[in-house]
């Protein structure tokens, strides 16, 4: 139950598949280089691997368990998380100016594929003070950034995100947490929360929890809610953390996965109410949330990707190791079963997917560098525009890579696979929530195809199409021979990508039509750009044979587009149907005929 | 977590898609009946709904314990299952002349799914004794049939099935478990067993061990396999259980799911040798394994449809019941979640593939029926090669439904789901194992084209596809508005599965390429035949439209057929490139080069 992280894999991508050196045209990354990716996946790697990586399946044993109100993590976790603080991991993609390291998203992105792959439960703390760095930076006052940012961008402190309630899950309009004001400028909070991750542990000595609460008068809704800013411990005069704020930890639930992530049940104000200062001003919360929302919901898709990696890698190692019948020109008996046709599918069907989800999560990660650093205003609106329409992709895609690819990885370990000592099983678990949190993958595809496709008038699709179509005429004109198959498959997925796209922008369409198709286009969308990358890795992969470099590797990121296009991305002209069925196929049986 | 048994829709497919009560022309069952159906579907249903649901949630937080080779079942269960023995359920479907009830194997199928629904973990039980019946009622001396065959038949005393060793898993003839005669005409075994399920536990007074082992001086591989009847306790001269023989429990596997059904390490002969008597003749082990083969088969795929079912119906509750946001044409605020397109697309799949799956498995049972009771010989052999087709497809299909509907019910809940209270996940884990055990649906895939395919000249296929384009027929000309667009896309995918099946069996085809191509293929296969079991039920409920009768229920089938047919049967075509893709795809990756 090693993992080895993928550091070439990751270099790959990042350096010839999107590109992630053209930031430095925009001034802001001078020192971007390939050996400094180098240094950084290497050194990252040593800390995930080393550290995080020898804790997951242990931790996954011991849970989380409270006591009184006091959580206590798995043995290991609080030792991991010094070392975390120390190496300074918690700011990688954050502005020196606001205490990062200054680095891109794109490889902070590669980093955090890396943590998840580790130790997922572990990885979700780190995630969580992202997200509240996020808000923060962006919308903190000169005060609260005085007093919160240093330790949190540390990672000394960490932070939890506050927002589901028993009846607001999807809805979160639909809150009832009250924040009323104190008179001297805070606010006293008073509700319940659910589901949160890290809201309570011991391994950092004050968390900073971001709240999503309803000040009196506000109107229903999302319109009134505004965002609050609640330590755990108030500070002190110096800024340390003094007296034990009204909140606590009430509960911590008991999950089908990532057991070691503590998801408490928080309660505000039990003894009068739990002191918060308001973030921007009233009536901003789903504002301060949207800040976050993109890089969250791109961290899930990428944890998705990591669960999926850490899979794949358990399920190689075991199907060269066990041997079993007889296979095709194999003189050995038994035979490795990698050598086995139905389980070398399984292998190449997890490389493959899981190569499209990550290259899918760095574009949106380059794109949201682009947006925040390119010199020119319409090139970040531009980009901007990708990171949005890429976001529900590397969502969904990433989650969705995550529980396939960590079903194949047991299955390749056949009746070893459901034996919770191996360790697939793990993998199995923890990776079921990412469809579910930071919005389903059924509100991601609402998101796809209610705001994203009718952006800009529809510029971020078109444009995106327009790019893939150059890759495919890449392909189609390329001296290689495999590379014009490539081209055909992902032309074709494109020509179905753009019909379903204009069907559901179609002025005419009917809003429950538009819903009903919402999940198969966004299907078909993430796929479709999947193989693009992969086509654009071959294309890169084609340059490095001309130069006469890399032989092999290049050979195998040709060999891996040209599978995918003939597994996945021939099926997808064949999956428009689906998109186009409309509501009245959805609610054909009544509601009375769904039961038994 | 209650648990409806849909007695009506069991009642559907085996009254008017599977056509049950054609049996009765057989001459072996003139009783039957709508009326005896209804009668034995409603008095299972109360067993199974009554006494094993409301154990299945307790059950699977206790699991099992082993304490010194004595297995612990959960609270509950032994009560539970002395009401079994009570009920003499354990010999529905087996002759009267053996103790049984004499009902069909397709009658059968049905209880064995409320079964599963109820309590997977319990219902392994049963199903394995069934295998053991199957052994002893086909291969049994008189004397051993004396001995042994009225208390399994009952229940009183339970069988396990002892195959799996740590090196032979998939590969059977692996196994090194050894069988040395002992002079008096028995056998002294010893080695030792893996993932034997229910091989000890405290709710029978005997346990009778089928355990397959190699005699001295066998030839390698399966042929030198045979199968050997390994009582618990020995018999004394009464036939009572007397001393207790030389196999014991030594441990118990920490599973992802099915906890409570204890999952034993076994071992034979730690004390001189277990006592042990052959079945059939030496070198018979493979042979009385495949007797027991296709209906054990059957029985994993049936399991599957149960834990989806069971698994719907929780879903379908929660999404009644759940409030959140609002929907399209919905004046309540919050809106029941099943009013979204998004949650009732996921209903409506599980649904559609439930029933297709539960069709393919009544249909394998009938023909099984018809197999051995059909009074000509030629319909006998033409009954049994449909089964033989039918069991891959069943076995798979109902398994792979049993994953992906637990999951989309999981998905249902949203985070309620990742919750283990909620219940929902119980079904995702133990649905897992239905894709492995009884032979991974890989190995079922090498079935289907290495075999199955080419039976009787590639008969089986060629006249499911005759009978298949029939019903195309019926539904192109029918009156209904919708029954011709089901017609069309179920024309189409068997036009695929034809094309698919002439290239695998193209007699120039290289083994590799065949194998590479085995398990879309038998994706396809699943479906196809699946969405023609839905396309009867949508013909024969146009029957019952014209007749005036049952109007809600007859469109809501005509919709669920049309639902499958416009988003599963409508992908198919497009599927088949990847049947055609060969092994130099699939091995276009060198072996270094998957790794990292």
């Amino acid at each position: 139950m090693n993992y080895t992280p993928p550091t070439r894999e990751l270099r790959f991508i990042l350096e010839d598949v999107v590109a992630m050196e053209g930031l430095k045209t925009t001034g802001a990354f001078e020192e971007l280089s390939s050996d400094l990716t180098a240094a950084i996946l290497e050194e990252a790697g040593k800390f995930c691997a080393g550290v995080l990586a020898p804790l997951n399946h242990s931790a996954d044993q011991f849970g989380a368990q409270i006591n009184d109100g006091e959580v206590t993590t798995a043995p290991g976790f609080q030792h991991a998380y010094t070392q975390f603080v120390e190496g300074g991991w918690q700011g990688l993609s954050f502005a020196e100016k606001d205490g990062g390291m200054g680095l891109p998203n794109s490889l902070g992105a590669a980093f955090q594929e890396m943590l998840q792959s580790a130790n997922m439960a572990f990885g979700l703390g780190p995630m969580l003070t992202m997200g509240a760095l996020e808000v923060l930076t962006h919308a903190g006052t000169d005060e609260q950034k005085a007093l919160y940012l240093p330790r949190l961008m540390s990672g000394e402190w960490s932070a939890s995100m506050n927002l589901t309630e028993p009846q607001a899950g999807s809805d979160v309009g639909a809150l009832r947490t009250m924040a009323r004001p104190a008179g001297d400028g805070s606010y006293l909070i008073e509700g319940q929360k659910i589901f949160i991750t890290w809201g309570e542990h011991d391994c950092a000595p004050n968390i900073i929890h971001l709240v999503l609460a309803r000040t009196p008068d506000a109107p229903a809704g999302t319109k009134g809610l505004s965002l609050f800013l609640v330590p755990k411990f108030l500070l002190d005069n110096n800024g340390e953390p003094g007296e034990r704020n009204d909140v606590r930890a009430i509960g911590l639930e008991h999950k089908l996965g990532i057991h070691a992530s503590p998801t408490c049940v928080m309660e505000y104000g039990g003894n009068g109410g739990a002191k918060g200062w308001l973030l921007d001003t009233e009536g901003k919360g789903m504002a301060m949330m949207f800040i976050m929302m993109n890089s969250a919901r791109l961290n899930v898709g990428t944890q998705g990707v990591g669960v999926a990696e850490r899979a794949y890698q358990q399920a190689l190692s075991y199907a060269r190791d066990r041997g079993q019948g007889r296979a095709v020109g194999v003189e050995d008996y038994p035979a490795a079963i990698i050598h086995h046709p139905d389980v070398r599918r399984m292998l190449m069907t997890m490389k493959a997917k899981i190569t499209a989800a990550r290259s899918i999560c760095f574009a949106c990660a380059l794109a949201s560098d682009y947006a925040v650093h390119s010199s020119d205003e319409d090139e970040r609106q531009r980009a901007k525009a990708r990171e949005e329409l890429l976001t529900p992709l590397a969502k969904t895609y990433g989650s969705e890579v995550g529980v396939e690819i960590s079903s194949l990885a047991l299955q390749v370990h056949g009746g070893m696979g459901f034996i919770e000592e191996t360790g697939a099983a793990q993998h199995y678990r923890d990776a079921r929530i990412t469809p579910i949190y930071e919005g389903t993958n059924g509100i991601q595809a609402i998101d796809l195809v209610g705001r994203k496709l009718n952006m800009m008038g529809g510029y971020p699709m078109v444009r995106l199409i327009e790019e893939m179509r150059e890759t495919v005429e890449d392909c189609t004109t390329s001296s290689n021979t495999e590379l014009p198959f490539i081209g055909a498959r992902l032309g074709a997925a494109i020509d179905t990508l753009e019909a379903t796209s204009e069907w559901l922008r179609d002025p005419a369409r009917e809003q429950a039509d538009m819903l009903a198709g919402a999940t198969p286009y966004q299907s078909i969308a993430c796929e479709t750009v999947g193989g693009y990358y992969l086509a654009i890795g071959a294309v890169a992969a084609q340059r490095l044979l001309k130069d006469g470099e890399e032989t092999g590797f290049a050979k195998d990121r040709i060999a891996l587009a040209r599978y995918f296009a003939e597994t996945v991305l021939s099926t997808i002209p064949g999956r428009s149907g689906d998109v186009h069925a409309g509501a009245a196929l959805l609610f054909g049986v009544s509601e009375n005929g769904l039961g038994t």
